[in-house]
């Protein structure tokens, strides 16, 4: 059994703990939530006022040069390269995930039915953030192929000659479980299918080797595990073998050869630059690169390495604690219990028909009475009994921030919501629209 | 001859003198490109921190609830609607000027060609911006149709029967000349053809009503004559007899008709919320709304007409002066004088030969020379003598924050500039990356 004595030691001990200084985190919170919306580095309020009043207020359309707005989506890409395994000049920072994807899923299918006229279908996972979906949706409608929903076990035996493209999450935003990206996008490959993975919640999170894997596309998200504030900006990537070949849909001014010749004919520059399209919101750009700067501020400590090795630490013990002290309240376990499945988050369920009055599980009103407590973390729906998705209680761990106390801290204020029924109160059980 | 003194008094008698305040104009400078980058709105500041520090660092994702960020794009839209003639749920603010244009170009196609399947042509000015052509490019590269660029003039006859869509940009970045939105969108729609409105030098520069014209989808930009920040996010609209009809292709979570019951198909929100795709940048979101809420500090003092009248006063007030004044130094007018074909800014041209060493227009340095004076306007290239476009010295006029007085000073600058020679230094012939 482990003690809060044990979990104190532990925080004395972890050379990751000065990391926490780098972030304002608010009075009487723990919070499980960073893989929804990353902290607030310290650094950020400093540098969005100076945006604002000098970049903005002051040089206004001279910062385009002093301030180097132009190339501030490929600096922020050099500056993430090294933690998702990318070379120089092979990321942007720049637009949504959902618009990124729908950019490097166009390029990937353009350039396997290029290869293979006859491969007219998508794969991906049923339970893939439903983001993902829609535009692979939208995509495979527009161009007459197929969308092909599998379950995790199924991936392997779906990698028919009839396919284009795999498109993967590497870490499951409902359960945590990661994919081996290697081992897929290996078999892919051997199969003749081009691979488009999504980190959204795999970067800052896990270790990541885009190149290592030999993956084809990536995107992911800015605002979880990055710490670039609400809605920053994603990134896109591309292997080197692919930039040049083709260009995306959406050929805007930004991806242009030349930009500032306007020209009336598109040109796509060289490289990963042709991913960009339009103008990019400037402000918020820049407040991402102050949750980049803590990455690089991790890597004398042991970078993504040390930080894996934390993450995994601490979703350990949250699991065993769980099971040590809050056993008996219907809790399941959907994330994983092998390492090398699982990502920076543990996820709980709880069956249906243990809400208030028998109805739902209960969840939900568990989260609410928690985040009352000041420990925030999410739910996600279930299927309601009708298929196999249970209610989730989400709960990420990151270990840029987070020590082995507020681990123990967490369960603790769990096992009193359960143990005295707190999660019953009507108030906990009014469903909010947005959680 | 208009006199110095002529000026003030017109500033002293100017109602809409007082918006001047709501703005952070830096010392010393005469700004004249607000049709590149609008100035700082003096609440931008504090409203950015509180962003930053409160609703992101404090109250985090719950913020999503408690700051409404889930129907801030919807917000925005509702705000900016009367300024552009558009109604209540008509307008979202979100991404960038060209992936809108995408999506309302892309929903503009599907449905021209759903309803005249023969239609295969889309049709836009020679000279429109250029990233608008280069995203109609790609969609009629992608979709098997034909892009027709013609000049101004050519328009009318361009309208034949295998047209489904035109495109244009309102009001001309390189020129200043404006379309009659009305008579060139009924001209459309007696040939059975469909309209897509680029607003981007229009709104808050001009009166638009995109209604009242019955035109049938626009796009906008944030960062120019609304002072939304650099990069600040876009908007698009779409008239209500089109919003049901298509989803557009970046078919994103946040355009989803129930995006928290995460399906796994895409069902796509009623009106123009299904315009919406990936989650938006916040901060920068945040920022647009000072701009906007300028505009409703105007409207008591008169709104968007009162703004007219300042702004072709101002121009009028330019062009008298600079040929008054600076006569002699090759300088030709490119801006119509007819008010009705006139957008809010001024362009000057230069003609070839008349450079240092007789090479090129001068055209760059004569602006570089007044940036160093604080008179910051902006360059535009021609074809070098190759055509018809000639070098451009081009000055925005926003009346929100300019007055007579300062035509005055930049034209008195200007005069000097080209009577003492001294935009022939070395300095100002020096071409950077980005102007």
């Amino acid at each position: 059994m482990t003690t809060l004595q044990d979990c104190r030691a532990l925080d004395a001990q972890d050379p990751l703990a000065p990391l926490r200084g780098h972030f304002s985190l608010p009075d009487g919170v723990i919070y499980l939530d960073g893989n929804s919306l990353g902290v607030l580095p310290k650094a950020a309020a400093a540098r969005v006022a100076d945006v604002v009043t000098r970049e903005w207020g002051t040089d206004l359309i001279r910062s385009w040069n002093t301030a180097s707005w132009f190339d501030l989506p490929q600096r922020l890409g050099n500056q993430l390269a090294p933690f998702i395994g990318a070379g120089k000049d092979e990321v942007v920072c720049t637009d949504s995930t959902s618009v990124n994807l729908y950019k490097v899923l166009s390029a990937a299918l353009n350039i396997a039915r290029e290869d293979s006229p006859a491969r007219n279908r998508v794969v991906s996972e049923r339970s893939n953030f439903p983001t993902d979906l829609y535009i692979a949706e939208g995509l495979c409608k527009e161009r007459g192929l197929e969308l092909v929903l599998v379950e995790p076990e199924e991936i392997a035996a779906a990698l028919t000659a009839d396919v284009a493209v795999l498109m993967l999450t590497h870490v499951n935003y409902r359960t945590g479980a990661m994919h081996d990206m290697a081992g897929i996008t290996a078999a892919a490959h051997a199969a003749g299918i081009l691979t488009v993975w999504d980190l959204a919640h795999s970067a800052g999170a896990v270790p990541v080797d885009l190149n290592g894997a030999g993956a084809d596309f990536s995107i992911g998200c800015g605002y979880k595990y990055l710490n670039g504030g609400p809605g920053a900006p994603a990134f896109a990537w591309v292997h080197p073998r692919h930039a040049n070949r083709f260009w995306q849909p959406l050929s805007g001014w930004w991806g242009h050869a030349a930009p500032f010749q306007f020209t009336p004919d598109y040109r796509p520059a060289p490289g990963i630059t042709r991913y960009l399209c339009g103008t990019q919101p400037i402000i918020s750009l820049s407040a991402l690169q102050c949750g980049l700067d803590v990455f690089d501020a991790a890597t004398p400590l042991g970078g993504m390495a040390a930080l894996r090795a934390k993450s995994l630490a601490l979703t350990d013990l949250f699991i065993a604690l769980v099971e040590e002290r809050c056993a008996g309240h219907g809790l399941g376990l959907a994330t994983p219990r092998a390492h090398a499945q699982r990502g920076s988050q543990v996820c709980l369920t709880r069956d249906e028909g243990q809400g208030l009055n028998g109805q739902g599980s209960g969840a939900y009103a568990i989260v609410q009475a928690l985040i009352a407590r000041g420990v925030i973390g999410d739910f996600r729906k279930g299927d309601g009994g009708q298929g196999p998705h249970k209610d989730i209680l989400r709960f990420g761990f990151t270990p840029l921030y987070l020590g082995y106390e507020d681990v123990w801290n967490a369960v603790e204020h769990l096992r009193q919501v359960l143990d005295t029924g707190e999660w019953r109160r009507p108030e906990f059980n009014q469903i909010h629209a947005v959680t």
